[in-house]
């Protein structure tokens, strides 16, 4: 099997002949040829130029051979689109304004055509460049991590969106609602540009308690799965640090679940449902450890993956600077040698 | 029911008229007369002079008559007695140096008679000062929770302590035995002052993979348990962010299991075992919420806690600084209220 015939099938539940695998920021810092790129171009550059972007997603599939390509891209394009300007002067996410009231819910702009046309662009580029060797992922941030962005800019307090949330509900259901709409319209355009399925991010989605989740999550989660369903596309959604959400996660009607790695990839196939796709969960920190060791967590994750209808190999959060690459080779081996088995 | 009784009765699974109620940081920036003491003291000044951290102890009790104290000191004292020194400057720690190989683990002291005698003091009197109207609980940071900051310092990037975990696990090994005899030293001394029970604060257990937790947390934990209940003591645990290792961080063996706001305290019962005391769980920042919301989230928790074989009401974390005293006052009107039922 080709690398996209084997991601579409397992996002399917269709038999393969071992899972696929792709890790999240596998484009990223711990490559000397991204390190390379970057030194010459500001983050901000990197995504807004498709050139550049097509160049940094290809760059681990030549080094690593993965099965699914993942758009280089930053989750905070939606909001900046919408009229929230983001500046990177250190790595960390700096907002020229911020959103706190009904009022500044109402400024925001909608997506339109010609929106984020960077992004699509790149996007039917790696297409033409992936050809059916490899999938293309497409991605965007779901909406609750989006509003924790529009609301406390790059701080990470939760204060202020914990204050709407608790005092002030229909302003942020207001602002999530806005949010659902751009990530529906943005997502459907990389489809149509290409893109085999799209992942939702949901970085601060564990940041919810249960009810909160349910109430400000869940209904809008389940609009985005269903249109992108319409619009013939596949979808993975993540909720980082959602070990206590894993079932409501699981309800929102992706067809894949990716899982963190705060829990085994086993019992979350048992709460989560052994008819479902999941999608995980090595600690990307143990990437780390001796290569030999790599090998054997791996194993250990692709035979657990196999209890579900369909596994696809992934870490259980993005990869970190200085990640070796020995790491990734003893990863990327073991999940190969599943083949043989 | 005075609060010592109802507190230790639901330790020990007996009836109770009520949950007791106590929260965590319930001493702390949020009272005004807290910053009335902090602003002629440094943080360390306060944990460090008995009459100072007495008098924080007390303040939370004289004005919302919680069923519990908890020492006001900070869980660093006992990496700080064992040589390893701290300081405050701006509201995060900061260490002199960390720990990182074998010879820095031998290089650490251990505990002996004298040895944070300033908290054993304020533990002694804050038990004169109660009386049977207060339970004491004394605590102190678990192994692994104390391993990360004597390893990373201040950071909160977790990478040196995760590459300890893969690459040289036996030196984790080696500081978590120590950490282990230090705290099982500082617990007994605060039993034998009169602490009714003892918390033990994983504040980064969640930080751990599930095979991880198991290697180098549960037999740390189970030696510590069972060293508070030789002692005479009552043991509670909490671990942050452990939604995923509910199962786990329950075999550790403490009486009760504190359950952080991540996830539903009927669902943590289910997991942990409804034959377990369970403490717990609202969140926090749900405090910011208007007063009745407040009562109403407190009272479904109650109601649920009834399915455990006993519940000590809590939040699932600490009190925030600005949590406004309406907002505790309504949950401890709920949790009283449920007296009635």
């Amino acid at each position: 099997m080709r690398g996209r015939e084997r991601f579409i099938a397992a996002l399917e539940g269709r038999p393969v002949d071992r899972p696929p695998v792709w890790l999240m920021r596998q484009a990223g810092r711990y490559l000397p040829e991204y390190r390379a790129v970057r030194a010459q171009h500001s983050f901000q550059e990197m995504y807004r130029r498709p050139e550049l972007a097509t160049e940094v997603t290809l760059q681990p599939i030549r080094r690593f051979g993965f099965d699914a390509a993942i758009l280089f891209s930053d989750i905070l394009v939606v909001p900046e689109a919408m009229g929230l300007p983001v500046e990177f002067p250190e790595g960390g996410p700096v907002f020229a304004h911020t959103v706190h009231t009904q009022a500044d819910v109402e400024a925001l702009h909608d997506l339109r055509e010609g929106s984020l046309a960077f992004a699509i662009e790149a996007v039917a580029g790696l297409r033409r460049a992936l050809g059916d060797e490899t999938a293309l992922v497409g991605f965007a941030g779901a909406p609750y991590t989006l509003a924790v962005y529009s609301i406390e800019g790059g701080s990470d307090s939760f204060k202020e969106i914990k204050r709407l949330e608790y005092a002030e509900p229909r302003v942020l259901e207001a602002l999530l609602d806005r949010l659902t709409d751009a990530v529906i319209f943005f997502l459907r355009r990389q489809i149509a540009a290409g893109a085999d399925a799209v992942q939702l991010f949901d970085s601060w989605g564990g940041n919810l308690a249960p009810d909160g989740f349910e109430r400000f999550v869940v209904p809008r989660m389940r609009r985005i799965f269903a249109a992108v369903r319409e619009a013939g596309g596949r979808s993975i959604y993540f909720v980082n640090g959602g070990a206590g959400l894993l079932e409501r996660s699981a309800a929102c009607g992706s067809d894949a679940v990716s899982i963190d790695w705060h829990v085994t990839l086993g019992e979350a196939i048992e709460r989560v449902g052994r008819d479902r796709i999941v999608q995980g969960n090595m600690d990307p920190l143990a990437l780390f450890g001796p290569p030999a060791q790599v090998e054997a967590r791996a194993a250990a994750i692709v035979e657990q993956g196999r209890r579900a209808r369909g596994h696809v190999f992934n870490v259980g959060h993005g990869l970190v600077p200085g990640t070796p690459s020995e790491g990734v080779e003893a990863l990327v081996r073991a999940v190969r040698a599943a083949e043989r088995r």
